[in-house]
């Protein structure tokens, strides 16, 4: 199959490439570097230097033969998407091409605006470019668990059968998010789903919980071609921030109470989730939604395990209740549904202490690196 | 109270500004005439000529003897905004500052993209323009009933308490709109919403129906105080098109079945339904929502009505069922709520003959105007 990856430079997106390419899908890229230029204005670089698409594609060529060609610029751009689109015509599209991170949508203003016009207007043009180019091309669009919130009855996947005075009506599943970034994902999923039933197009929605992990089947050999590793507040996800704080020797910090819930997921595993929608693609006229995530875990039983691996690996691990800085609850009600994927064939890979280990070995290569002034720097959601 | 309107030159904003400053408001509005632009391009421009903003200011203040400053310039680009919301200090804001039409929407790529760019950008900088420089301030948004659609369930009146597997959860009503501009309306809301709970914002979004007539207690007397009439298929409401249809002898286009079901209501409604949103405003950390129409009627029953009046008056009014353009429901159930508005006051003005024989004797003053070309476009939803 063709498949055009969307943010192909990102912290999925590269690998997502080496791995359908082994697959043997014929893959391209595209990306604007706008996360690297985003990480830079902000002083928040990842742990390691991270070679450019061009000096990937060319190294995993080197290691496995697969060609992937790159297209380099700036998805928002009509002219842009048109030629990339026009060029290669899709059958597969994934679509992480958005501003991805919640503490940098809060950030200010500038970053808000941002996050809002370029995750909008991306995905609008990949719905427009789509049904010009390449309409049977199936849209699969990475979505976010954050969608959904914290509500207080059970979290189906995708869409919700209400019973209201003696009628009922099938509802996209209410969605009520606790980022600017999150919300941005809920504008994605209604426009997708209004052109869904307007022009009959193909989405795939991945509602995605928060990715840990380095390595993949693909990169295990080559540290080039590992993924970006964010251990930041802005854009590093917390198991990750945790992992390198711990190697550190910074104390973790939890938000508030620390029970904050969410559903958590192996790199591998969205690697694996992403080639299922695909291999089983949605069909015309159709949005299908899947809850991507393997385990569910709160921020104190996180904070937990990775002090129990790192004390195991003679560490000095403290954890350290901060005040929140995000208006969250942090006690709360969360059953999310999650057997979509499960059922396409996704066999997890969970969080075991041997993986948690094999991280901070990871991030042990390269503890000169971590600047601590990067890990805690509090952006206020309010 | 000090109150700005965003999109003052518009159907509903400029009789709007009279009305205020006639119930003892200070007054500003804001445009860029945007509005304008669009129907000249697109070639359906309205029925009768009328005065910019300030010819309009001026004929007022000699009316009345209020005073109304203009600002024009576009309320998404942050330095406009925030020069204005500066220097006038708002108490209060009503938000039409939108591209108001379903059909324009629909259109082509280009007007796809300026509705939801447009639309999204203005409600983020009223947002951010509100917290930095009158955070404290009232924002009435105009919102529309369309954002709800045609479910099989009652329209409760923005929220929706869900029962599922013996818990609740009250959640913003879920909204699955029949168009793109209506859904950039969902996603304003959403936007509202997330920054109400954030940041404890003041927000009353009216969900408006279709909104009919052309005289307000402001106006009646002089004819260049009348707002803006689009006769057309892309900017003009069903009501009002088929008053001009019946006038020019033009055949009533009824969509389909003719079965779609909506609630109505008379401009002089919506200028007090504004009226009591400001007078009674939402409390800080607040999203009010009403449902803003005060009669139910099908596309049929309206046709029928135009033509039973029209007839009285002499005129050979003819219905014709036309293949449907869109992609909607003909047929549904529709049950929405609207009490929210009556309890704070609303005196409805019902759909009477009178009133339609009115509209109907204002029309024919400018028959001679009506363009049929601009009558029926066929703008396709798919």
């Amino acid at each position: 199959m063709r498949i055009l990856i969307l943010g192909g430079d990102g912290y999925l997106g590269w690998p997502t490439a080496m791995h359908l390419t082994g697959q043997g899908h014929e893959v391209a890229v595209v990306d604007n570097y706008l996360r690297r230029r985003l990480c830079r204005e902000e002083n928040v670089e990842p742990l390691f230097e991270v070679p450019n698409l061009h000096e990937r594609v060319d190294l995993w060529e080197s290691v496995s033969g697969y060609k992937v060609p790159v297209f380099v610029g700036d998805l928002s751009e009509w002219d842009f998407i048109a030629e990339v689109f026009k060029s290669f015509t899709p059958e597969g599209i994934v679509h992480y091409a958005e501003q991805p991170a919640a503490p940098y949508s809060m950030l200010n203003r500038r970053a808000a605006t941002l996050t809002l016009l370029n995750n909008l207007t991306v995905t609008a043009n990949v719905i427009f470019a789509g049904r010009e180019f390449c309409p049977d091309a199936h849209i699969v669009k990475i979505g976010t668990m954050g969608e959904y919130g914290t509500p207080n009855i059970d979290i189906e996947e995708g869409w919700l059968e209400v019973e209201h005075k003696g009628r009922r009506q099938n509802f996209l599943y209410p969605r009520q998010a606790g980022s600017l970034y999150h919300t941005t994902k809920i504008m994605d999923t209604d426009l997708l789903w209004f052109y869904v039933r307007m022009w009959g197009i193909r989405v795939t929605d991945l509602m995605q919980g928060p990715v840990y992990g380095l390595f993949t089947d693909e990169n295990a050999d080559m540290e080039q071609l590992l993924p970006f590793f964010n251990y930041d507040e802005l854009f590093g996800t917390v198991l990750n921030r945790f992992v390198v704080q711990a190697v550190a020797g910074y104390p973790l910090t939890v938000y508030g109470k620390g029970e904050q819930t969410r559903g958590y997921l192996n790199i591998k595993d969205t690697l694996n989730c992403v080639y299922l929608s695909l291999e089983s693609p949605a069909k015309p006229g159709e949005l299908r939604i899947f809850n991507q995530f393997t385990e569910i875990f709160t921020v104190n039983q996180l904070a937990e395990h990775v002090q129990r691996v790192g004390t195991g690996l003679g560490m000095n691990v403290e954890i350290k209740p901060v005040k929140n800085p995000r208006k969250e609850a942090e006690e709360h009600y969360y059953n999310p549904k999650h057997t979509g994927l499960l059922e396409l064939g996704l066999q997890p890979h969970y969080l075991t202490d041997e993986v948690l280990a094999e991280m901070m070995e990871a991030v042990l290569r390269h503890k000169d690196l971590i600047q601590h002034g990067h890990i805690y720097r509090q952006v206020k959601w309010a």
